[in-house]
């Protein structure tokens, strides 16, 4: 049985303001929660009898059997799943060498939370383990956020900075700093290391004027054939694909072809 | 001024049945009409007197001019711009040669019009013209799949068929006809020829059985590092653009790195 009270909390977890407040996120469905179940430290579990029976071994704070009637009331889902669960907002500690050990993404102002859900995404399957974002860029707890990253949230961990202020300091220990400009070198042409941070910028109107100076490396995807009548651009999440598809390529593949 | 009838013609563009027994579909915004609107036969141009005044070339079978306060009731976006426009549905003959010519995609049941768009962005980019799609793939004509193709949807052309029977024909001319899987070949350890035939699958399920089986190579995009735990797969469009890119890549620019 879901209280009204139990009900409110969980749909306050929309806003940013209330999710805060709480240090909490919601993720709603079979795979997310099972994906996130391990990683993160669940509040409160939220089910039907059929999916808890077949989830005997579960940690959570609080588990609530609910009829699907009562479960998509609680739902932010156009289409309620049979299990929602609110988690413990994470927090991470990065130690500053991770740029020059790895590489990492670092987002400026990227506004769309489906787009920063795909992005994390992305980030999984490439094996960057670190995402640096400017105070603009959509939360990560937003629930579309979540259930874009499908799961891949609990393996890449975001730190919301003072994105110039990073960027100076990697800048300072010659950091590579790559990020993507219409007016940028052929990515294809470009020795790519296998360390680094690659900026990705605001949806509408790329990287800042101010990150943009602090860019070593400026690359660009070059469409095909070149100098067509093209789209203007490629949607954010799309160019953060290509590019790190193409500096894990050189790492592992090169030789190849 | 904007009569209740015309209100009502335009938002019933939302719906597939409409749009087809109408041949006509819907774009929204500065810049998505500016694009279309010498590539399509413009029904309805609906527009603020501003927007009308710094446009004054335009050809359309009817224009009307509005207040904000009137496109806002016509518009399907959340925030209304200054202009829409009803578009006429093009009809394309298309070449069956064109596989053995250039590079094209297939779509078997790719379901979300959002991802379809980014797609038809994508395609746009790397110079493909023709999108082949199952009868299951999401409607081109879709409000979000216009708006998400950015313009795009004036120089790709798509083509609903019966996929197996269209992919049965290519075969049977020795295209080659690929397909992502995740137990699929390395891409960058395989030759990619500049023409033929990429198979996307829909979102949850890949691609079909029967598609699969005539697929003549099955390509994976990697992981990286490979082995490690990670997302179970790339959502479908940015497994388009990965793939398409390295297309691309083999044919333009594979002697650099």
């Amino acid at each position: 049985m879901l209280s009204k009270n139990k009900i409110k909390y969980i749909r306050s977890l929309e806003l940013k303001k209330n999710r805060k407040e709480e240090h909490a996120f919601l993720a709603e469905g079979n795979k997310l929660v099972n994906d996130l179940i391990n990683h993160f430290s669940c509040q409160l579990l939220v089910a039907t009898k059929e999916w808890l029976q077949s989830h005997p071994h579960l940690q959570a704070a609080e588990i609530i059997e609910v009829t699907h009637e009562e479960l998509s009331r609680a739902s932010l889902l156009k289409t309620p799943q049979e299990v929602l669960a609110v988690f413990e907002q994470p927090h991470y500690e990065f130690d500053a060498n991770v740029t020059d050990q790895s590489l990492c993404l670092a987002l400026d102002d990227v506004q769309d939370p489906g787009n920063l859900g795909t992005i994390i995404r992305i980030a999984d399957w490439f094996g960057i383990e670190h995402i640096f974002c400017s105070s603009g860029t959509a939360d990560v707890y937003n629930p579309k956020t979540i259930q874009a990253t499908m799961g891949a949230i609990a393996r890449v961990k975001l730190h919301y900075c003072n994105l110039p202020d990073f960027l100076k300091s990697a800048s300072q220990k010659n950091t590579p700093i790559f990020g993507t400009f219409l007016d940028g070198e052929n990515i294809y042409t470009q020795e790519l290391p296998a360390n680094g941070i690659i900026i990705m910028g605001n949806e509408g109107n790329g990287i800042s004027k101010q990150i943009a100076e602090m860019v070593t490396h400026r690359i660009l995807i070059p469409n095909y054939p070149q100098g067509c009548e093209t789209s203007e651009s490629l949607n954010v999440a799309v160019a953060t694909a290509i590019v790190c598809a193409e500096f894990r390529r050189r790492t592992a593949w090169s030789s190849s072809f």
